[in-house]
């Protein structure tokens, strides 16, 4: 199904027409080796096990990613919101098999795109490898500060951190999994909410 | 100092001339923008609170890389053995001021080049932009790798993993900053090593 123009979100358009200096041209054949995938709310988009082959804007909806560990509890490792690109990229780029499943909090529309299209792309519009530049760049660095944070936030802090991060997280997101996201239990996330609340 | 290319560590030059398809021409010119910089054994390459506006290739030598917390504690971040990038690239991207630090562990042959010189070079040679690709989706890929086993994975698990891949770690790198690098204490360490041994 072709995506017509005026559903994308407004920052998708801004990345690759302003940042990147997409013309028309340029823009409609991206646009149109993307499309368009609605996820049901607990619909998986991916799994591991699997290899990605694919990569998928979040135009509208929230998923989380997570991966099960050896004793099978589900970690929780990131909340992907709109203008958040989702995949096992470590899967895309090696072509190994994927340890990462992605699932629909909400009811989400993505534009996804194939390994094999973003890269006959690339070779037809160069303009397209700022997409690592820009992107992989942000994730490295946003990665980095998440592993600062680990090694050396109280789990207040962390919390604090993700809410001013994400002001819609408690709106759209069940408890448990921001609780799984910061690796303590819910009564405890519950307990430390409560208690900031009563400090106000 | 002009950089010698028979000094130059083989990886470098693998990385430009094969993987990046610089030509002879190309390749001098990158070198010729590349200082050599030496650090003595527990000299600092970078500090916390200043901008950081230069990234530099670890040709010979091991650094660390850690964080001060709130309480006043060193974490460790990472080691940068040979062939590795060292810098705060959230400051460098940023332009904010650094919050890691850099201490040679090993006397240290570092090439440095300014934000000035890559971004002029980036017009100059516009295969550079392969670098982001390259470097960026890696490192990317090994933070988000890292958090999932901060995640998932026991102390041991984290130590076998560790020395899989870096074999030399032990004999390079002093117990209680590879305690610190796990988020343990070094007794501790010490234990499960003489445990694991013991086992074989």
């Amino acid at each position: 199904m072709a995506i017509e123009p005026h559903l994308v979100n407004p920052k998708f358009s801004l990345l690759f027409r302003e940042t990147f200096d997409f013309n028309d041209e340029e823009y409609n054949l991206l646009l149109s080796h993307f499309e368009i995938k609605y996820l049901k709310k607990k619909e998986y988009y991916a799994k591991a096990g699997i290899i990605c082959r694919e990569k998928a804007y979040v135009n509208r909806g929230c998923l989380r990613s997570f991966i099960i560990d050896e004793q099978g509890h589900e970690k929780i490792l990131s909340f992907h919101f709109e203008d958040w690109w989702v995949g096992d990229f470590d899967s895309y780029y090696s072509g190994k098999t994927a340890t990462s499943f992605f699932q629909a909090l909400e009811d989400c529309e993505l534009f996804e795109i194939s390994k094999e299209n973003f890269t006959k792309l690339e070779k037809e519009i160069s303009k397209l490898g700022q997409w690592y530049t820009y992107k992989m760049t942000r994730r490295a660095l946003a990665n980095a500060r998440q592993i600062e944070e680990m090694k050396t936030l109280s789990l207040e802090e962390r919390y604090t951190g993700l809410l001013k991060k994400n002001p819609q997280l408690f709106q759209r997101v069940p408890l448990q999994y921001i609780a799984s996201y910061l690796n303590v239990e819910p009564q405890s996330l519950s307990r430390l909410r409560k208690r900031l609340v009563d400090n106000e």
